[in-house]
C-alpha cells in the first residue's frame, strides 16, 4: 500500500513557487511584472458602479458580455474565446484537456517555470528544448517536440524578453498540425511586443493564444485571463473548466478595462519608451541586455553574477527577479517601472558595477 | 493516430451544466440555491472602500489575512486552511491530488453532479453508492466505497437536503483512514444546518471540509471557497492549486463578511424558519418533503410528476430545479426564498395539485 493520501506525481513534486510578494514599505517592486500604471479609469467607474447586492446571484457561467467585448477587440467570434480566472486558469485548463498520464509536454528553455508544473500535475513529462546563446528559438525545436501532446510557446518569452521571428513559430504550428498537437502561444506579454499571432487561431485548428490583463492592464490583482482558439477547440476546453470560473467583480470590470483601448495604447507606449531607455543605459553600463519585446528586460552584469546583482539591488529595497540555472545565473529580469524607479535602479546598478 | 486533439476521457464526456443563469426579467429564481437576501452591509463597505489602483499588484498568493479570519471563525490554525475561487476550485484541487488515471471517487448518489465530472476529468472512475429510499446513507457504505481513493459526502446533501449522522460519517472516516483513503465532507450547506464536521479536521487525518460563500454569505457572485484540513493535506493541496487562484477583490470582500458572523446568524435563522414553513405548506399540499438542513427543499407533487411541476412553474415564471434519473424524477429541488416568493410559489404548487 501506498504511503501517503497523495498521487506520486504530487508527492514527487516541489510546486510553483511565485514571484515575492513582499509588505515592506518603500519597496520598489521590478520582480513580478506588474505594471507601475494604475489600470484605466473606466475599471474605477466601473467598480464604484457596482451594486454588491448582486453578488448574491452566481455569475454568468459563459460571460457572454465579456467574450463579445474580447471577439470584437480581436475581431474573433464568441466561440474562439474562453474566459479564465487568469491565464493561469488557462494553461491549466489547456494541459487537463490535452495531456495525460505518461505524456508529455514540450516548451523552449528557459521559459515561464509554471509549464513542467502543470506536466507534473498530469503525471506528465516535460521536453524542455534548449534555445541557443541568444536565446532565440532552435531550429530543431519542432523535431525536439514531435512526441509532445502540447507545445508551449511564450512570445515574448519569459524570462528572456525574446519574441521569436512569427514566421518560426508558424512553422511550429503547421508541424504539429501534422503530429496532432496542440500549440499554446501564451502572450501574457504581447501587448508589448510588435506583433502577435491572434491571426494564427484563424488560420490553424491547433492553436491557442491566451492574454491576461495582469500586465498590460494593470489588472493583475483581478485574475482576468483568456484563450483564442478554433471553435472546436474551445468547445472541448469548456468541460474542463470550473463552470463559473470568472467572479463576477472580474468579468464587469474587464469590459470596463476591454473598452478602453485608447488606455492600454497610450500605457503601452510609455512602457516600451521606458524600456527602450533603461536598455540603453544599462547597456551603456556595461550590462549584456537581450533584446525584450516585454515589459522587462533580461539583463546581465558584467562579470555575469546575477545573484550578486540581486542580492545588492534587495538590499537597496530593489526587488528584481533571479532565476537560478546555467542558462539564467547571469542575468535578472527586471520590470520595466516609472521614469523615478528607473533612475533609482539605474544609480544602484551603477553602483554595483563600480563594486 | 487519435483523430483529436483532446484526451480520450474529455472527448467521452459531456461536461458540468450549472443550473440556469436566465436573464428573464420578473423571474423568481427558486434554482441555484442563491441567498435572496443580500450580503453583509460590511461587504457594501469594504467594496466602496476598495482603491481600484491596488488592482495593478498580484494578490496574495497565500490569501493570509482571509485564512487567518477563517481559522479564527473555526478555531484552526493557518495551515489547516486553503481557499479556492469557489469551493468547486477546492473539489477540482482535491480530486487532482488524491485519484489518478485509473483509480475512482465513490460518493452516494443522488448527489452534487458535478463528482462524478470531477473524476472523467482525471480520466478515473466512479462508484455512485445508491442512498435509501428515504435519501439516507445506506449501512454498506464504507463497504461499497473500500477501493476508491477519495469520497465525496456533501452534508448536508444536494439536491435532497438530507444530513446524514454525524456518527455515521465518523465511521466512514475512521474505515477510510485505514484503507489510506481521503473523505471530502461537502458542507456548502452547512450554516443552514444544527451541526457540521469542522471538529473532524482535527481529529482524522484523511478529512477535508469546505466551505463556500456562496450560499449563507449571499456572495455566489463573488467565487469564494476554501479546506480545512490537516496539515500534511493542505500543503500537498497549495502544491496543486493556481498560485493567484483568490483575487484581491474577493479576499477583501470575504473577510468582511466572515466578520460578520452576526449577520450571517441572522439570515440563516429567517431562511431555517421560512424553510420550515414551506415544508409545512408543501406537506398540506399533498407533497412528499425530504427533511432538509439545507437552504432548499427537495419536494415530490402528488403523484410524483417532478418535470411536470418544474414545467408548470416556469411558465409561470418561477424556475427551480429538476433532475432526471430514476431516484430524483419524482421531486424537484426548491430554493427558499423570500416569505412573498413562498406565497407565489405555494399559490402555484397548489394551482399544479389541483390540477
Amino acid at each position: 500500500m501506498n504511503d501517503s493520501y497523495f498521487r506520486k506525481n504530487i508527492d514527487a513534486m516541489d510546486g510553483y513557487t511565485p514571484g515575492e510578494q513582499p509588505k515592506v514599505p518603500g519597496l520598489i517592486k521590478l520582480n513580478t511584472n506588474e505594471n507601475p500604471y494604475p489600470p484605466s479609469p473606466a475599471v474605477k467607474r466601473a467598480l464604484l458602479d457596482l451594486d454588491y447586492a448582486r453578488l448574491r446571484l452566481y455569475p454568468d457561467p459563459d460571460a457572454d458580455e465579456l467574450r463579445g467585448a474580447i471577439a470584437e477587440t480581436f475581431g474573433l467570434k464568441l466561440e474562439n474565446i474562453l474566459v479564465g480566472n487568469g491565464s493561469d486558469d488557462i494553461l491549466t485548463i489547456v494541459t487537463r484537456a490535452f495531456v495525460g498520464e505518461g505524456q508529455s509536454v514540450a516548451f523552449p528553455s528557459p521559459t515561464y517555470s509554471l509549464y513542467p508544473v502543470l506536466a507534473q500535475l498530469q503525471g506528465a513529462a516535460s521536453v524542455p528544448v534548449p534555445l541557443d546563446a541568444d536565446f532565440n528559438l532552435p531550429g530543431n525545436f519542432s523535431e525536439a517536440a514531435a512526441v509532445s501532446r502540447l507545445i508551449f510557446l511564450a512570445r515574448p518569452n519569459a524570462p528572456t524578453g525574446v519574441t521569436y521571428p512569427k514566421a518560426q513559430v508558424e512553422a511550429v504550428c503547421a508541424a504539429a498540425v501534422k503530429r496532432k498537437q496542440v500549440v499554446f502561444i501564451d502572450e501574457a506579454y504581447a501587448d508589448f511586443a510588435d506583433d502577435n499571432c491572434v491571426d494564427l487561431v484563424n488560420r490553424f485548428p491547433n492553436v491557442v493564444v491566451s492574454r491576461t490583463m495582469s500586465k498590460s492592464y494593470s489588472l493583475a490583482g483581478l485574475r482576468l485571463g483568456w484563450a483564442m482558439a478554433s471553435a472546436g477547440l474551445i468547445a472541448g476546453m469548456v468541460k474542463v473548466k470550473d463552470s463559473y470560473n470568472a467572479d463576477l467583480v472580474s468579468q464587469t470590470l474587464a469590459v470596463a478595462a476591454l473598452r478602453d483601448q485608447d488606455y492600454l495604447a497610450q500605457t503601452c507606449a510609455t512602457l516600451r519608451r521606458c524600456r527602450g531607455e533603461l536598455a540603453e543605459r544599462l547597456a551603456g553600463l556595461g550590462f549584456k541586455v537581450a533584446p525584450s519585446q516585454a515589459n522587462f528586460l533580461f539583463a546581465s552584469p558584467p562579470g555575469g553574477d546575477g545573484a550578486g546583482l540581486f542580492r545588492y539591488l534587495k538590499e537597496n529595497k530593489v526587488l528584481v527577479r533571479y532565476f537560478p540555472g546555467a542558462a539564467t545565473a547571469a542575468f535578472a529580469r527586471i520590470t520595466v517601472g516609472t521614469p523615478e524607479q528607473i533612475e533609482t535602479l539605474c544609480r544602484l546598478c551603477a553602483a554595483f558595477v563600480k563594486g
